[in-house]
């Protein structure tokens, strides 16, 4: 049986799968077709000459020409996508598409009463995308020198930093998370990498660990930066986080973050092919036991360590494979984050990740940074 | 009857119609409901503090719940969203939701699957969106000043630099696109908006409309400079381009800008309320056609003005209403470009882009920036 074609509609700048097909940054939907050998692209005027010159597709075809055929076949009618789609699968044999989970379901409506067929993928609907060539290897690597910029500015900051009455000042004014994020995100821009939603959350704050961090950072708080960059020239990401502390440590908040460190060592140390994720999951909550870090629910919000240990990476900041209490044996190939993390409020908050590929035989970290988190 | 109930499954800081309703950022795809004066959520451990604390949503639910339910409900068997919703639909009463176009046709087959009806909005999920309040028209005016701190930066390095043989150097290296868009990209950063894909692109280069620019930039040459920063407070678009020129101007190129600033000038005096999108767009036709450019497709691609003169701009960089060819009356609060174009290789492209409100009786400005663009 031959493969059956598969169809795309979305914009490549926002949706991974089209820009891993496709190979071109483009910002507004458009239609791409795979069919045997043929890639094709359905793009209109102001997309076709970068698309026809600058990407994988093979077939690149002027939507206006096929706009003005559907107006032709339906006088009077508002067409689009839809209509476009039904002529080129008619044009090219095309019978069934198998399309993504997050295909637009109104535009599959439409094709379904124009007699097209489509099928949902019975997964990721480009399953190779979880196995890591060695350029996309490289590409990650290359997102992860960008997240250690970030984190060394942040440093940089911290320590050109002094503390006036509990308060952390940079260049005479408080330091706030903004103006730390501010330093990391410059920091990456000038790498070639643009970092979003940057995380830079101290005290109580990077207790809720998607909060971004705002107003000014206290001295001897857990300041949590987590710096997961897109490289701009390929759309591949970076992620890694660090855990820095301004002023003096307490015991507790030390006693903390050497447990993290030593359950990002545990679960690090158990990953290889063929080893399923929640079992390096299971690493950090075993750490955490052991060290008497409970995790629970409360009226408030959760406490202890109650995300994921790590998710794989890519074009994507969260695609496949899960590493959690999810059953999901991990491939050679693919790339995932590693980071455990503790949060108390009242204690502070500590994550700390880098990102390895997994092979036949380990880990091979794709990112590398100083561990050190105390800055006098 | 009532207002039958919306569901929503998106992650907000992708999705404008997620933003809009919520007004909470979350980067992975969550469930949401409006139903009746509920607003509901249904968000893991990771976001739950934060969405109870900061969003819109007056109903926040714990996913790990209704997992829980829908696992025990269904042994053995894998469960996700669809579930839940299905949970979460028998608890509130609800048969029928409406989605949006974009809603993923996977868990949409899933959900009718498991006896929950829907339909897809007729339009967009939230009509409300095209018209902007006075705080929108204020956030996108506030992302029009983040474009023109963007706008201002690459005229000072222009001004800046020198000529050295035909080429543009700055700080005594050759000035390139990405040197330029580094440093547009920092001025809104320091103003808090993130500017993705900005566009600097010189001669033939500017003629593809969203070609970004690349390699060194050349003196006496056309630069387009297209800088659509979303604001991270709010999640707001600017959207404004110039476009400049290192050196001397030729008369075919002088000819060039001041019709497009002609026709963008007859554009805005067009807009009010009532009035077609189509008839402000004829209005930039009619001026480039007295003045002699010619719009036609070659087989290197288009050339002349074959965009559209302008498209909404809110939470989204495009969204309702377009001012182009489509029939479309335009709304009394509605927010929309007016950029036309000329692109020519060999003589350049030229672009001039400002951004305004729909009023009754004309378009109110919400950007503001010079137009000179000759810098010696």
């Amino acid at each position: 049986m031959p493969t059956p074609a598969i169809l795309l509609y979305a914009a490549s700048a926002h949706n991974a799968d089209m820009l891993y097909f496709g190979r071109v940054n483009v910002p507004d939907a458009f239609i791409a077709i795979a069919h045997g050998k043929k890639k094709i692209a359905i793009v209109n005027a102001l997309e076709f000459g970068r698309v026809k010159k600058d990407s994988a597709f093979n077939t690149v075809l002027p939507l206006e020409k096929y706009l003005t055929q559907a107006r032709e076949k339906n006088p009077g009618q508002k067409v689009g996508a839809a209509e476009v789609i039904a002529l080129v699968a008619r044009e090219f044999g095309i019978k069934t598409f198998v399309i993504p989970d997050d295909f637009p379901a109104g535009l599959a409506n439409r094709l379904t009463f124009l007699d097209v067929t489509l099928e949902v993928a019975d997964g990721p609907i480009f399953p190779a995308r979880e196995i890591k060539t060695p350029a996309e290897a490289a590409a990650i690597r290359e997102g992860n020198r960008c997240s250690a910029l970030g984190i060394a500015a942040a440093a940089s900051v911290l320590r050109a930093s002094k503390i006036v009455s509990g308060k952390i000042h940079y260049r005479g004014a408080p330091l706030t998370s903004e103006r730390l994020k501010f330093a990391i995100e410059t920091a990456c821009l000038e790498a070639g990498a643009l970092s979003i939603d940057t995380i830079a959350a101290g005290g109580d704050q990077a207790c809720d660990p998607h909060e971004r961090g705002t107003g000014p950072l206290r001295a001897h708080e857990l300041i949590i930066v987590d710096v997961f960059p897109r490289v701009q020239a390929t759309g591949y990401h970076g992620d890694m986080t660090r855990t820095f502390l301004k002023g003096r440590a307490t015991d507790a908040q030390r006693k903390l973050v050497a447990t993290v460190r030593e359950a990002q060592k545990a679960a690090l140390k158990k990953i290889r092919s063929g080893v399923n994720g929640r079992a390096v999951h299971q690493q950090c909550l075993d750490v955490f036991k052991k060290r008497g870090y409970e995790t629970k629910s409360t009226p408030e919000g959760s406490i202890g360590f109650f995300h994921g240990t790590g998710h794989g990476l890519g074009l994507d900041i969260h695609e496949a494979p899960r590493v959690s209490i999810a059953d999901n044996k991990l491939k050679a190939g693919s790339v995932v984050t590693v980071e455990p993390g503790l949060y108390y409020p009242g204690l502070g908050g500590c994550r700390i990740e880098d990102v390895v590929q997994v092979t036949a035989t380990g880990a091979k970290l794709l990112s590398s940074a100083p561990y050190d988190w105390e800055i006098k």
